[in-house]
């Protein structure tokens, strides 16, 4: 099986550090694949950095080779759903995987993530991804994305202290660490906080396979089915979706069988 | 006041329809400055479309004279947060514009959209702004967005049958209209329903004109505040924030006052 | 455009302090007219008071001249929708006016009331309204009502510390002020706060006019049609429906048409 | 133990009908004291009937003897806060007390009420009272309050219909008579619908009783202390605080003792 | 009227601390019953204690003599909706008792637990009732269950202790004891509160009075309906539900008629 | 790695139905242990069914060799939180991990389950799990849960029209498959419906694998602990905690590490 792990972030350092830790849970069948975006911010911060970063994952899916399943490895899961659009192949956010795996092992939660202004991002994730009942809250620790892999770098001890509050006064029985940049994070702080840390890379490179193992594909009937042919102009005429999708292969796809046996 | 109302469908006469609406309803000093997103999908009906058609829309807020509000002209409100990061002014959606104000006329409402794919999309708004109690149902008719300004074109007697539906089965008490191309339906569909028909469009510019008039401006504490300075690589390195807005500008709009006069 | 604004606290000083700030942002030909309550509490500061509020209310849209949208100048928003049900013009309560306007430029809010005893009465509107997931908190001064117009009150000092309190502890992106007496804090706050400060008396004004610009009309379809005739008895023997609304004049009214032109 | 059972509807006749109900449940050692408000609407059927409704309840709280507790006879609860402002005694809505009870019998329920404009107004109070989980539907039978009682009328076969149907198509598993009208029919549609058949009016009495029987009072502290003393002006003047409960009687009240042993 | 109260704690001193709660409220012609469980938990500490702990409350609901109602004596209760099934008699939770208790004498209270592991059964508990807009805290004593009735114990200091922090912190207005060993606290706890403080033994009690009294019985359409017959195997054979409720008998109980008159 | 499949039903042949479906998906290195309960119903089909259903998959947890990670093989999840306190291991619910896998594949899904009785638990798991905005709609077939493994049974035709009804009714875009009895339907449907069809048991499987995978372990902070040791008195006196976990295994795994590497 090819999961083809696409890194939104502009950095491919990052992709490396998501690439170790997607290697170190994935199943002995499985290729990882890794991608860097070409196009858009260094570190995803925000709406506008997210916003612009779907362009990059779209490329992703729609070239190269064809992948078994994809992720999107930022931890405000941006694009999932208009990615989910263009492909038959399953999907996954590391904030919806990191959730999800959280509440198998623990009734409750905190995310940890990174600057104050992306902690209204993760709030709405919560709220989307229903999981208000099991978030006890979300904590930012205003370490920049980019700061987490310098070496010599304050930004594990400050996760640490942060992680210890949100056991102590949120009562969180599991940390979900909220960016993919703290992939490389998760066994250094189980070891000190004694509960489960869900890396939300890991977590989605194994829902991934087990969407796969179960033979599931998205759905292709109501919103994500595939976007209808129509023009596209100016410096994205490229991705009209008659081009992309031509109508036979979008039949194909959708009638052929979700589940391929 | 000069208000800038950005179609991010990329059809130059869908914005003229728009723009119409928007002029019957605009103040006496009003301003209503039209701009057609020059990249993406002629209509947009899906969350493909949607991602896509941000790139556009910030190209209209970023270019050209500075407005002292800006709409987003579709209903699912795409970009709509990333777009208010990047300018002080206040920027509305014309979904959220048109929800706020059924609430100030009607207890319920129902609403009316083109096809069945965006249904999810606006279900997901109804969500996120808080309407679950005051929307009853989301209805799509299935008509494309292209359709309704067709000569000919059994939309209107399509969108009028289902508004009945709404206001019969759904017990609806108001309809808003599920798309900006609908905009020069409102009145047509008030004189035989006798109930408010909300336009999205309308609203979102006299919304517009009242934030203005209260002179306020996007918050830059938090989640909202301008992007961070980073670099942006590839096709998208002309978005890269530091460009677009030097760090003198962003500390001195932030720092200015928010209360201008 | 007429729009009446009524206090219904019974405090004439009160309603004038409102007045400055409806007419500071009302529109050049929007015309304010102040009605203070001539029955019930001179300050509205519980369930009981509010109550009781609501019989001043409904005088004053039955009596005098007609407006073309009347304002409710209380946080609690008392007597909204009996006040929608007794005519066809827009009413609109303050609270809710300053709430939606809150979420058009920031995405989380704090609202400063000035009673403890008061603040389940706005944690109950942001229920009402949906704004839970915008509202981070409500927060209590214990500044009685009457106390904010005294000369030489530490009002304004104790409820700039809150608001600081709130952007600091609350992460709030905005101020909603609770009370209408501090309409005439929000420009002092904002300048040294450098977020959105709102003030539902002048919210609510621009919303009216925006209302009224959209020739929308409340939805007499429903709970919030005409009440039904029917005799009352005693005291408010005078307030039976048939004597106050015609059934010609509500059928016309109803019928007639609720977009003007 | 006297129970003081208000109705706030000014027809006698109701009052007899609900004074029926509640001496059929009542215990040997409880007194159910009828009173029939003095002023306003002879039905209350809407939200301004509901509004001027709860001056008479106010004065049949404050006047007369004193009660152990009170109910307030009307399905959507009208004043019941402002209500517990005013007395240390229990204060019981027969809305909240006809959903308890249900929830105590039942996993899911339907209310079955009167005219379609107060649908709003119970579901209104499934939202205040957490009741959404339990509350399959609220279904209006277009039956008028004052025609339940009328002789020769259809009102019971309808409102049977209406339950079945409740029964069949909501899979409720109980239904709770949403109108203080329906007292008498809850024996009549439990014998042919074979599930529990809930009056508010009945429920109220015996929680009543129930909340005597803890020795539980209304709690003074927050927003249901009494009123704080101010002057009331107008028509309103006699309802000022200060005049109806002497501070010392305020204090001795709030202190001497929730719980009076 | 016979009132049977299950300890589902094996714990027999634990069941008389109960039953004076209990006695000390019921109307005089009210038998309490009590009875404890013969297998299971000393004390119900957690999710595991809880689960076990349904066997010996269905054992004690179906042997012995039959009662008009039935309560289970555990803050959380456990195997409510089972009990439910096997009985046409009223089943009451202490837990669900104390939460609608609280509503009908204040806005809003918070729940005074004993351990920190049993604080998430509780916030359960709050969501399944609809609870969540009441309830403004679940606090964790860490006072373990037996703790509390052993002569010479700081449990009473100390529940006292975050008892005061709810009021101050939460801004609670009554408080709800989380645990049926706490019966005996109210009373002390209340007069040095000066707010409702509710125990759900009492609660249940007088709930279960009320709800005998307005002739209520468990709704027999549904998920409630008697279990269905079917073979049971191994150590539990002895529950199959042929065995213990003959097909003559449920039918005659379910057509019999849910209200006795 | 070793996954230990419970079935709490009591019937041997629907063990050997849901092994098929679980060996079917389970990846190389997995070793699928079935175990059919030895105590309680042959169907669990409701409340009391699922109660008793506990003690035979505690039961099974706590003898026999150890697994690395268990799954709880009925649609209502019964002593899921249970198991999880006694074991480090995951434990999964079938229920649970259905809805998950739904919400990776679609944005909406409606429930297909056995009997009315039993679609009450689902929608309580539905809140459980915060999948209220994804779940249409639960539907019962009254297609008991031994019907389904009868050979000549119409349960399958019944199955696959009330999927077509849920497609087309509550525009659903995945079906989630409401019993482990209908483990072998999931290919059947799905090659005639064209959209996911989720078998809670497959899904459970995999799931557990990635869990497993990721090397997280049930936390043993909080709710999910071990159980507390003390005294179980009667028939269940072999299920005292202190006999289960001795104290220095207890703590040895709580310690030990979460993370096992």
């Amino acid at each position: 099986m090819r999961i083809k792990l696409i890194n939104p972030n502009t950095t491919a350092s990052m992709t490396e550090l998501m690439g170790e830790a997607a290697r170190a849970v994935a199943a002995p069948g499985t290729e990882v694949v890794l991608a860097t975006s070409r196009s858009g911010a260094a570190s995803i911060e925000g709406h506008y950095d997210e916003a612009l970063s779907v362009l990059g994952t779209i490329d992703e899916i729609l070239e190269g080779s064809v992948a078994d399943a994809y992720v999107i490895g930022c931890f405000g899961d941006p694009g999932l759903l208009a990615a989910r659009e263009i492909t038959g192949a399953p999907v996954l956010g590391i904030a919806e995987a990191a959730m999800h795996a959280a509440t198998f092992v623990a009734t409750s939660f905190s995310i940890v993530t990174t600057l104050e202004r992306t902690r209204v991002i993760s709030e709405q994730l919560v709220n989307n991804y229903g999981m208000q009942n099991h978030c006890r809250r979300v904590r930012a620790t205003n370490v920049p994305v980019l700061e987490l892999e310098k070496p010599g770098s304050s930004a594990r001890a400050i996760i640490l202290d942060e992680c210890e509050e949100a056991l102590r006064d949120d009562r969180a029985e599991a940390i979900v660490l909220g960016c993919a940049g703290m992939a490389d994070l998760a066994k250094y702080l189980e070891e000190r906080l004694h509960v489960p840390v869900i890396d939300g890379v890991a977590a989605a490179i194994k829902f991934a396979e087990a969407i796969v193992g179960m033979r599931l594909r998205t759905s292709k009937v109501g919103d994500l089915a595939y976007p209808l042919p129509k023009p596209y102009l100016g410096k994205l005429s490229g991705y009209a979706p008659a081009k992309l999708f031509p109508a036979s292969e979008r039949e194909r796809t959708a009638c052929m069988a979700i589940r391929r046996s």
